[in-house]
């Protein structure tokens, strides 16, 4: 009887396994995505010093392109690149300066939804407030060295053009985008994070996602150059509210909304 | 006369701009080093919304890979891998939990040497105070779903395996890094940023450069998940002073030179 015993407990041991396994969001060990496109050896264009292992090096240069994928998609109601607001973490209403609501008066609660073999990446990340996000702008071809900035308020004068690395333009060489995203909700096994504030076009593609960690990424203090005032003007507004910020796209959308109703009232004194 | 005085001041007109242009770092348009490597349109894999307009739109999908090209490399004296500090702004002076200098006292200032033509972008970055460096951590090549954590101190207890997305590993899908890095010089002319604290490899390419926007940018009052506990710790030091950090891998290089040293003197016993 003894050994029956024991037989049937392994074999419960060995189903109850199976159906974790099962259950489980499968793990993997999987290849980098990345892929070094120009594998000639450049070494002879470049001075490297002799201290350095030869071990799989090729010099850094400006000739090397690598591959990187898509580990995911964004899903958003921004369907065109001109509706997309500008770091929408901020701007939790999306409200103009004289109070238009520009999309919905609820913050847009946008879908990174994760490709299969990357989901069980997303363990843990629950308890995280913030992420980074960092996608590609994938329609954007261009960039300019340059950048025009627009006028913000007569008391807060701005260059007229600034260099491209000093602004967060999305015309970049690489037009790769960085976003500190709030955490609504991480479903491991469906592979979807629910995300306050994404500043992206529906369907961008996701390169890569980390945690947001305070102590590394959190610098209050720090100074914002051309942006300084401005951005003591964003701190301000986190703080007591978003009413008295002077958003240039929200009222120009509000102005034209405004030309739009008047055109549309002359229209109909004209039919009447 | 009137008549050769305003040919005399057009051509002294010329000659100032074209001095001004020669002086000058010269400003052009490029185009993106993004590119698209697999065109085939996959759109019948994928439901897509048909209010998406299709003007050069390929949904999103695993199989899409783009290109990315180096805008600079790092030069610092981090010859491999297993010598760069983690997150290394924090540390500014690189000691270990037992006062043990790392590399150097002083905090290590590493260069950000960018190629000729994304030198004009460099413009205006001077004013601000961090900047956020996306590069790649090019000799790493595969990543695994799950990654084993250190144990950090019996205070602080942290789960034996996270995911990989709730976690700043190198080993990525696609491995990107991001470091907020102080800068401390700005050359446009020479194409260098002198920054402290990178925690990246020498030779390492560079992808891209943003400034840093607190208002953007800086949520000192995030959870951390798993880290919560260590990243309080952290956010501490930076105030109070970094000695009091248990860090491991300083920890474990003290542990190693003093066993070093304590082999060494038996050695010195033995031969006497």
């Amino acid at each position: 009887m003894n050994f029956y015993y024991i037989v049937i407990v392994i074999i419960l041991m060995l189903a109850t396994s199976a159906c974790w396994k099962a259950w489980k969001v499968p793990r993997r060990h999987g290849k980098s995505t990345i892929q070094m496109l120009s594998t000639e050896n450049h070494a002879e264009n470049i001075e490297t010093p002799n201290h350095i292992p030869k071990y799989r090096r090729v010099p850094t240069i400006p000739e090397l392109t690598w591959s990187v994928r898509a580990i995911g998609r964004v899903e958003c109601s921004y369907l065109n690149k001109f509706s997309v607001p500008r770091q929408a973490t901020i701007h939790p209403t999306n409200k103009t300066t004289n109070g238009t609501i520009l999309s919905t008066s609820a913050p847009e609660i946008a879908k990174l939804v994760i490709f299969p073999e990357y989901r069980a990446c997303l363990d843990d990340l629950k308890g995280f407030d913030y992420l980074w996000l960092i996608g590609l702008f994938h329609l954007n071809s261009g960039f300019k060295t340059h950048i025009h900035t627009r006028p913000v308020s007569p008391e807060h004068p701005v260059p007229s053009e600034v260099g491209l690395f000093s602004s967060r333009s999305p015309h970049r060489p690489n037009p790769l985008s960085l976003s500190a995203l709030r955490i609504v909700n991480v479903s491991t096994a469906e592979g979807v994070v629910h995300v306050e504030g994404v500043d992206m076009m529906h369907d961008s593609p996701i390169l890569d996602i980390k945690p947001y960690l305070p102590a590394f990424d959190s610098f209050p203090e720090a100074r914002s150059g051309w942006m300084d005032l401005i951005q003591q003007d964003y701190m301000q507004a986190r703080v007591t509210g978003y009413q008295n910020i002077v958003s240039t796209r929200g009222a120009r959308f509000a102005r034209a909304m405004e030309k739009k109703a008047a055109r549309a009232e002359e229209g109909l004194k004209k039919d009447n």
